[in-house]
């Protein structure tokens, strides 16, 4: 079968020849139609994030993934149902662990997981891949053509979980949401903001002239847009609003502690990003100050649950079909892979893939297609 | 009535007579026992936090009070009941607004409270008090002549229950706990570790030479002391262990930041000091990166509301009598009010109170007593 496989730090991900994986007991055999793109998959194409598998020295890519069971293996799955894959798994050569055994695997520090695509284990940019079936989460025939888009949604129900049990100990009534980055999480994340009851009024910031497609869609779903090159993220309050909620999607390290001074009192800022070092000064002082006095929380968030892609699936179900097919911009066969990665090439910068999108004004968000829905 | 008040700024609070306040309807007047000295109170002395009422020159002092009701006037409260008053009250000229109407002044912003004996309203440092009914917690008698101790108990109270509430979307199970500062709240915050079946191991951080009478009661709780001027905060994981939950008590403004790398993964750290300004540089992508990839959070608090000072007050029942002598080094009447503010002289430098702790080493925790229990 064929598959899309990176020598890290490579700068191009490449097609190989596998073979057909057995499934092994308690799993099944999935047959897999598209795969999104993301900036997770450009750092582990350009080596600096992720890693192989022991003793291989190539990684099958890609960990947003939706396809088809095709052999249950004697699992409760049903043939023929489509099916989005979880990313974590315990790592090689152990069954389980806690956080596996609770449910819990998006809570498992470093060295208690492998990551699908990522790190450790080879990912579904494949024509068929083997799960064990609980970390398979059914989705109906209509969703499956964005069942792509469930992994990243997750993402953001995890990250909104954790920011709003933060604020469950007292009666807390956001209104205003900010999403820092407006790269394809960022957009699908201010689109699920305008379609739940909680916020009234959505902004995101991005770094863009108009047009642009990510500005239009942001505008249709009423979300104002702000850009960074004219308002910083502390000016925010004076010139739009304190924010309720900040959502940080660009692994830019300054915007953790920018958000403390963008948040409304007694708001939330759940971070995301997972940028490299960088060393510059802060006014720690006001910093604590503002946290304490204004009771304000700062919430890391990486990974998500099988909870949270059945969450996303029903939030998938409740966008608008306009929005996904304006963010996810193409769906490119193997006989055009190449367009799937517009940033992928063997002179790529590294770094910082998450933080900038696309290179090209008009792609958004791509996928793999290994077989039609 | 004698009351100790201060002009803010002058450096030294002084005895002034006052007219015994009279009650309005739905308020009682209580007689005050005794009310507890703190790092806030230096502030105000000082002139660096609070500021006096509207149209006054000078501030009655005093925000730790236990007292008992003189005079019910018509409200639920017995006479002779011992009460400890909570702090927050709507500000001057307002009846109330939505955070008292829910219980939660402690979550109002800046402009919707004033605190008595801190700004806006004078505190409890005077023989008589009047307060509405329902701002005044009943306390038993035997409890009573450590009553003082139940408001600073109760802002730890909130900041462990805001702390836990941000770890409450998964199943979590700490078992390590670390005190920065071995100020009287540091102490009697690892006390409180202590006395819960919550945590296994209990850390506190200060930078004091044994002998001491703090490092002496954290050891008779089994508690570690760490030296922070041999081990920093970051080094904490490495030298003992990453900790479940950091409580920050000593206002320097590194110490929110340090935490974070102190923290396990899926930590929490509860921040409440309140510095100055304080430029310095840190490697914002690294704690950007461990807030992320471990699923950790940061939680200011300030404040506590009339739920925080019953839970205190179950708090204060639990701690052994030893703690609680060893803690409170002295109690002083109106005659030798200057032992009760040992580091208060005109002379005063401005700013950091809270995080230096009393001056000599003998001093923990003071109270001034104005009728006996």
């Amino acid at each position: 079968m064929k598959a899309i496989a990176v020598e890290p730090g490579a700068g191009v991900p490449e097609i190989v020849d596998l073979p057909v994986p057995d499934p092994a007991p308690g799993e099944a055999l999935v047959r897999i139609c598209r795969v999104g793109v993301d900036g997770t998959d450009y750092e582990v194409i350009e080596g600096s994030h992720g890693g192989v598998p022991d003793g291989d020295d190539r990684l099958v890519l890609g960990h947003e993934a939706v396809g088809v069971v095709e052999d249950a293996n004697g699992t409760a799955l049903e043939e023929g149902q489509y099916v989005v894959p979880t990313v974590r798994r315990p790592p090689a050569g152990t069954e389980t662990n806690e956080y596996f055994e609770r449910g819990e695997p998006d809570m498992a520090p470093e060295g208690e997981y492998v990551e699908r695509g990522i790190v450790g284990e080879h990912g579904f940019m494949a024509e068929y891949i083997t799960s064990p079936a609980e970390d398979l989460v059914p989705i109906s025939d209509d969703l499956a053509e964005w069942g792509f888009l469930v992994e990243p949604i997750s993402i953001t129900e995890k990250a909104i979980e954790h920011a709003r049990a933060a604020r469950s100990a007292f009666d807390w009534q956001p209104e205003s949401a900010l999403v820092l980055g407006n790269g394809s999480l960022g957009l699908l994340t201010a689109a699920m903001f305008t379609t739940t009851p909680d916020y009234e009024r959505v902004y995101c910031l991005g770094r863009r002239d108009r047009p642009d497609p990510s500005i239009d869609i942001l505008e249709r779903l009423g979300v104002t847009y702000i850009d960074s090159r004219e308002t910083s993220v502390p000016e925010i309050p004076d010139a739009y609003e304190p924010m309720d909620v900040v959502y940080e999607a660009t692994g830019y390290p300054k915007h953790p502690f920018e958000a403390v001074d963008a948040l409304a009192p007694n708001g939330v800022a759940a971070v995301l990003g997972v940028p490299d070092d960088m060393h510059f000064e802060i006014d720690g002082g006001k910093l604590h100050r503002e946290l304490v006095l204004h009771n304000k929380a700062l919430v890391g968030s990486v990974n998500s649950n099988r909870g949270h892609f059945e969450s996303a699936i029903d939030t998938l179900a409740a966008l608008p079909d306009w929005v996904l097919e304006e963010i996810v911009t193409g769906v490119y066969g193997l006989d055009a892979v190449e367009r799937a990665f517009p940033r992928a090439t063997a002179a790529v910068p590294a770094g910082h893939g998450a933080a900038t999108g696309a290179d090209d004004d008009t792609t958004i968000k791509t996928a793999v297609e290994f077989d039609g829905i």
